[in-house]
């Protein structure tokens, strides 16, 4: 499509948005930005760039554990945070391009009114008091632009705050930064047409204590597992969604969710529980009245977090991981046995292939007209490609649908019956290893990975099923970092027996030296609507692989 | 299209099922059916037909929270209490063809085995022991059929239990029988090429301690209404509907949803809290992790029940209810005042025919695709209208989608979020009436007529919108009957202006005496999943009428 579009009418508009986004960044805060090519790690850069003062760089390695407590009592005020946190995000932008919407004075007023409010009454405003919070481009912010990566949806501001703004406000949180998204949303990878080529690296540089991200084929737990941070994937109706923008609309059989990305496993269950105990089925109907559960989360169903029964997906019989992923199973099931639990395989009830092609079906029943509808008024291309050498056969990649489906409504209902047929079958073959894990329970949680690879190269996202199925399922999710690859252990073993044409693809894809040093994580997936427990059994994880550092620190 | 179709294939296939019906009635409980011309109340049979002895009569006069205790200390067996219901609900069938599968001896089978629990182990089996349970068609049993009135669906004998059932039969309960259904399931009178005309009266002749139904625009609240039980229409996602037969399967947008009629609030709460009890997440993945919340039934968030603020819909802006549903309305003011709580008028922010028609229109989508695939297989026709003389002007009666629509996914989807918009246009104001109501809280809960008319003559239920916008709002709702019908008070007093021409035909249709004696009810209509609350306030409202009926007889 790219090719006969004409350049008069979107191009202008894009560069109006860049004009104006560069406008927005405090000159002090710009860096000269490294060479990449010669140095590819740019984790170190903001703490040595010397923009970010010594307390800066002590408040923004802080986690959000260490960084309430301090706002609470005043010892960090909250301009003190926002600003360290903004330069830091503006470093990481700088860095990554990983911004959209960059509000400085708007951010710095919000900390100034918790300052004042703190001082004048002694109390916070509520338990994200001071806390600056990043959200994807999507989550509506008054009087800020939503354009989504779409030049059609330039210059529109939003009227009013997304139910989660509003509720993040009233639990005390500074909104700070938006974040980069790609075009229609479908992409396991970031790219879009305004804002250009940018990565979810926000949260991983320290630039924002908690990110709000969204998770319709994986997009929450795909940065979080490729950056090397935590990551929540809720079910549908845990966080509210209303007054955001979005592609799809409507689509309301397997939508995305919103969910928070950190770096530690705190800063998930504190957000979670946030917006959850502001009763947001009061201000979103989608939203599921349910409370927090301080049972869930004490594990009470899962015999009280004591000796659980873990189950390993060591594949998902048509894509086998990477070497470093395998490993990072295998440290996670060594770590929890040695820290008292069982671990077992799990092997799937039905291929996971044909249910994310459920899903699959159920966008790609209506995505071209929507992506078409978004593009007409400017003309701008639909991106076909992630390749930055514009390589056509990407298309195929992660969980983009075609739009290439001429289903009827009736076909999308089939499709749809069959997604369900396909959740009941792993409901029930998930109750029936009550049989086989001896604790009396079925299997407590499985251990996914989040990706057949590690992070791969721009273009090579080729494979997003190890995320999307847990869409298709519903089931909650959280993602935490356990190594990073390492071309001397993680050695390439010759094969010549696949399970499919895309687990030769797969194998293929990985050079050891290519991957180096890329995070590898996990995902706990438990049940629809089970975040409490999800969360619960992810510090079980995270404890036990901590555990276990210390014990073999030569592993790491 | 039944002038078109050939005659050979389906009515054989239809006489040969009437037949097996036929010779499942014990021969012993056949009654002389009386001329309804002559004597159309027939609410009295079953007491003084004969076939009951008075034993029976007690047993099945006897309401939920009478025959629970009695069953449990095993002075009325389940054997007897079951014979005492299966009798009644065979004189109800030869009464109003109420019925579709008769299995006495399997039911008897139950009941022993129950009976033989509680002798050798001194307990029941779960809390709802020995209690008979109908099953709307739809509702699977093992080796039962569930042709759900298609003559192409005749023949096939479910291969195992709806999850509902399992749960059922987990909890103590006996399913009896199967009720009749229309064909489609989308109109709100029933008649199908089967099973022929019937009508939802089981539970009103108590030939069934509790009733299961199904309610995508009505189908609980509208028989419970007219017959004058009390009925439960949960939200979704809160009793298992995995495992039944169903019309437009897939279509998960708008879908239907069990719930229980019965001659009691106690005996809609003792079911729900039942099935939830069993934690039916675990068993069917579309319902809610949500536990039954002693809390929300005590109405902690509504001020322990203390001086709550109703708020009466008098009517929806597009039909005026007939003078006896006006009076029912007005009876439930007048009696909840005397109760201490308040009583507003509702204002809807939005026009109910327009939410109306967005899940008409979801339906619409695939329903003809549906309907057609569902008839083809033995060429029965699709039935157009439910008036008895075959008025075509009937098929826009109720909520039966026209099937006319050619909507494409991409439409189906701006419906859907046509609708969800509404939803939160409708909470949002909901959560306003917080201003108005005194009580530091939003209204506590609409009360709402059923519909605009009390049981009009078949063919003559020409609007369903009163049910169908709180199916598209997704709120809990339970029907609580008030009145009946008295056409010495209930006058038809001269108007010239009408809200519509649906008004005009509204107010045409109401002869006095035709609609004489026919059941008044109510629904109270609670928010989404909160189903605890509402039958709490249902019992709040009950009690209050029953109070106003002690003092003044007459208005009875």
């Amino acid at each position: 499509m790219s090719d006969t579009v004409s350049t008069t009418t979107w191009q202008p508009l894009v560069a109006d948005k860049q004009r104006r986004q560069q406008a927005s960044i405090p000159k002090a805060w710009l860096i000269n930005v490294p060479d990449t090519r010669v140095a590819p790690d740019i984790t170190k850069v903001p703490d040595t760039c010397g923009i970010l003062t010594s307390k800066e760089v002590e408040i923004t390695n802080a986690n959000v554990e260490i960084l309430l407590p301090r706002l609470a009592s005043g010892s960090w005020t909250a301009v003190e945070v926002t600003t360290a946190f903004y330069k830091r995000a503006i470093i990481a932008h700088q860095l990554t391009n990983c911004l959209t919407e960059i509000f400085v004075e708007k951010a710095l007023a919000r900390a100034t009114e918790l300052d004042d409010h703190l001082k004048a009454t002694g109390k916070v405003v509520g338990p994200l008091h001071g806390l600056p919070i990043s959200l994807k481009d999507q989550v509506n912010i008054e009087g800020v632009e939503s354009c989504m990566g779409y030049v059609s949806w330039l210059g529109v501001h939003a009227q009013k705050n997304a139910v989660l703004v509003d509720i993040l406000l009233a639990q005390g949180a500074v909104p700070l930064v938006k974040t980069n998204i790609p075009q229609t949303l479908m992409w396991a990878e970031t790219f879009n047409h305004v804002f250009g080529r940018g990565e979810g690296a926000l949260v991983a540089l320290k630039g924002s204590a908690i990110g709000v991200g969204s998770d319709i084929g994986g997009s929450i737990r795909i940065p979080s597992a490729l950056c090397g941070v935590y990551g929540l994937r809720p079910s549908c109706g845990r966080i509210p969604y209303a007054g955001c923008v979005n592609s799809m609309e409507g689509q309301d059989s397997a939508p995305s969710v919103l969910g928070p990305m950190s770096n530690s496993i705190a800063g998930l269950k504190l957000f979670t529980k946030a917006v959850i105990d502001q009763q947001p089925w009061l201000k979103d109907p989608l939203v599921v009245r349910k409370r927090w559960s301080q049972e869930e989360h004490d594990l009470v169903e899962h015999g009280y977090g004591k000796s659980l029964c873990f189950a390993i997906l060591w594949n998902d019989g048509l894509v086998t991981p990477h070497p470093p992923i395998l490993r990072g199973l295998a440290m996670v099931k060594d770590a929890l046995v040695s820290a008292g639990h069982q671990v077992i395989d799990w092997q799937p009830p039905v291929k996971h292939g044909e249910i994310c092609e459920t899903i699959r079906a159920i966008w790609d029943a209506g995505a071209q007209a929507d992506y078409a509808s978004a593009t007409a008024p400017t003309g701008e291309p639909i991106i076909a490609t992630m390749s930055p050498d514009q390589n056509e056969s990407a298309l195929k990649a992660s969980f983009r649908p075609s739009g290439d489906a001429k289903a009827t409504v009736n076909d999308l209902w089939q499709t749809q019956r069959r997604r369900r047929e396909l959740r009941e079958a792993y409901l029930a073959h998930w109750q029936q290893t009550i049989n086989v894990t001896g604790t009396g329970r079925p299997v407590d949680a499985i251990i996914s990975p989040v990706a057949p690879f590690t992070a791969p190269p721009h273009g090579k996202y080729t494979n997003a099923n190890y995320t999307m199925v847990w869409n298709a399922m519903d089931y909650s999710a959280i993602v935490v970092p356990v190594c990073k690859a390492d071309p001397t252990i993680d050695i390439k073993k010759p094969l010549d027996r696949f399970l499919s044409e895309q687990d030769k693809e797969n194998y293929d894809l990985y050079v050891p030296e290519v991957f180096s040093n890329g995070p590898v994580s996990v995902q706990i997936v438990g049940r629809t609507l089970e975040e409490e427990a999800v969360i619960a059994m992810g510090e079980i994880v995270d404890d036990a692989l901590k555990a276990a550092k210390v014990k073999v620190p030569a592993k790491m």
